[in-house]
């Protein structure tokens, strides 16, 4: 803040304020000031805030945090007040605009989420446990799986595994999708029946003590169409090669880059769509971005995703997700999972 | 829009989109116009978009967006663009700033949720199937629920009922909260253990193609403290004159203080520190509002939730939700689930 020239910070994501605060809750706004930090909760929260961010002063209204942040304004002779963008609603800007007259209500870059990019050893063996519920699920789930039952079932079989497991919850939607419906990347599992010869991309998550993972394997039942054994070899060597350069200090589009020429150069670019990959921590989509326009730089203690996939509409997809930590020298995978080509 | 002098309306909601449009994606934007709708998904959903929102046209990116929209904007002679404030993010915000110069990008009413609040029968009945796969968790869950097991265990236990009988997911976390954990109106279900003589708030929902539900109910186990018996008395009482009273053309706030008026009675005013409700549907918190300060008025077709509760800190707390449609002439309750005092 002292760096940035910010006196007096505002905050609305809720993963933020858990990240500094260790509040969290489904609403909350916090100031952070040079030598102080203000959370201001509704009553729903008061006793878990109480508990869980004693070094705070807790407020019971915006209006209240409002009122506290003029008196310090007036004290420090400014008028400037900063916010960071991420996680504030249009509403919450306004608000705050109305509750504020005569400040200037500006927007700062996204300063927690940049903190939060680079995790500590706690944040990465929560995201190591988070994987491995998440593969454990699979496992399970894979073993048992037969035709002629729903994506959706699948899914919820998936999801049970984790629950019941210890995560909190899965990490997002888990994505079942079958046969031709497995060229649409981020198809929700709806009622389709499995069928004998589909092609089936799984994504999914586990989420502990709200830290997630992220991983998708795509599996083969019977002979899917013919162009898709070639497809997969082709998004999983993309995918190696990617894994084989990601080091700290590389551009973000630099990694998304080897992986997208290779894809490109086997007559598939205009099939792959989306970026190479994301960070991941307490969000599921977070710093950094790795795409073809990211001009972030990887540094160790970053978990990032590598999912290259190619979609062929009409006749189905393949992506293949690891996720990884940048390390000092490279990368550790916390995906354990075969990436062999299963045929169930 | 013509009533409100509005011709060209921004969406960002994804319930808002999903309401007008069909189509459901962690996002998109959307441009409504008199007489057309455009609709703006990444790669990642360009497939399904074109399978759920066959009447909107499609464009790639919010660049191309705005540039149609720019080429509108001449031909109507006019710089000035509105959009609804529900969903949109600041970041969103100020993207179309920085693509719309010139433009006057201004908050409209928040119009989709207005006409969300109201619910057609088939709404109405997806919320009733939530509901019931809901209830069907519940009843199966107490019936094997034991001491010992943790909040974090009832509560997967109660999500994976919902989702092995078809639920699209646990419409948000689960809430057990156990023994004095019970005083604090939103505790994520955590690894505390249920104890012989714990009161425990169970706060739960499913979603059913997209459309959610929600209830809570207070057991005991043995014999907590005998406040908590008062207590659950009185929040009953109260809860059963707010539903006797809630009929169509009432204000949110009149409904609110019926329950709080006969609570403050009862010497509890001061633990009642939320809204006795909110209205449900695509999302689990949406119109109306009903809590002291609402202005909104009840009509038929409006889905919403009473809950009153009392919360003792250090001691634990009751609360009573029920999930009700507003009729012509008062309410139909969604919810079956018995309210006598459960003593397991």
């Amino acid at each position: 803040m002292t760096t940035a020239g910010i006196d007096f910070l505002l905050l609305a994501g809720k993963e933020d304020i858990y990240y500094l605060s260790g509040f969290y809750g489904s609403r909350a706004l916090a100031l952070v000031t040079v030598d102080s930090a203000f959370l201001c909760v509704d009553f729903r929260y008061t006793e878990q805030a109480e508990n869980q961010a004693s070094a705070c002063e807790l407020v019971g209204s915006p209006g209240v945090l409002c009122s506290r942040l003029k008196d310090q304004l007036a004290a420090a002779k400014t008028n400037k007040v900063h916010f960071d963008p991420n996680g504030m609603s249009y509403l919450g800007y306004a608000e705050l605009v109305e509750a504020l007259p005569g400040c200037e209500v500006l927007p700062a870059e996204q300063m927690i989420r940049r903190l939060r990019a680079v995790k500590d050893s706690s944040e990465i063996a929560l995201i190591a446990q988070a994987q491995q519920l998440a593969e454990a699920s699979y496992t399970k789930v894979i073993a048992s799986a037969q035709c002629g039952r729903t994506e959706r079932a699948l899914a919820a079989d998936m999801d049970c595994a984790m629950l019941q497991d210890g995560a909190d919850k899965p990490a997002f939607d888990t994505i079942v999708a079958a046969g031709a419906r497995s060229s649409m990347p981020h198809a929700s599992a709806g009622d389709d029946l499995i069928c004998q010869d589909d092609c089936i991309v799984i994504d999914w998550g586990a989420r502990r003590k709200h830290y997630n993972s992220d991983t998708t394997r795509t599996v083969f039942y019977g002979n899917p169409d013919p162009r898709l054994n070639e497809v997969y070899d082709i998004v999983l060597q993309a995918q190696m090669m990617a894994l084989e350069a990601a080091r700290p200090g590389m551009l973000c589009c630099e990694l998304d880059d080897i992986a997208r020429t290779y894809i490109e150069s086997r007559g598939y670019g205009d099939c792959f769509g989306h970026g190479l990959g994301h960070g991941v921590g307490l969000e599921v989509h977070e710093a950094p971005i790795v795409n073809p326009a990211s001009r972030e730089v990887l540094e160790p203690g970053m978990v990032v995703t590598v999912e290259p996939g190619i979609y062929l509409p009409g006749v189905g997809g393949v992506r293949i997700e690891d996720l990884v930590l940048i390390t000092e020298n490279g990368i550790r995978n916390l995906t354990g999972l075969s990436k062999d080509r299963i045929i169930m």
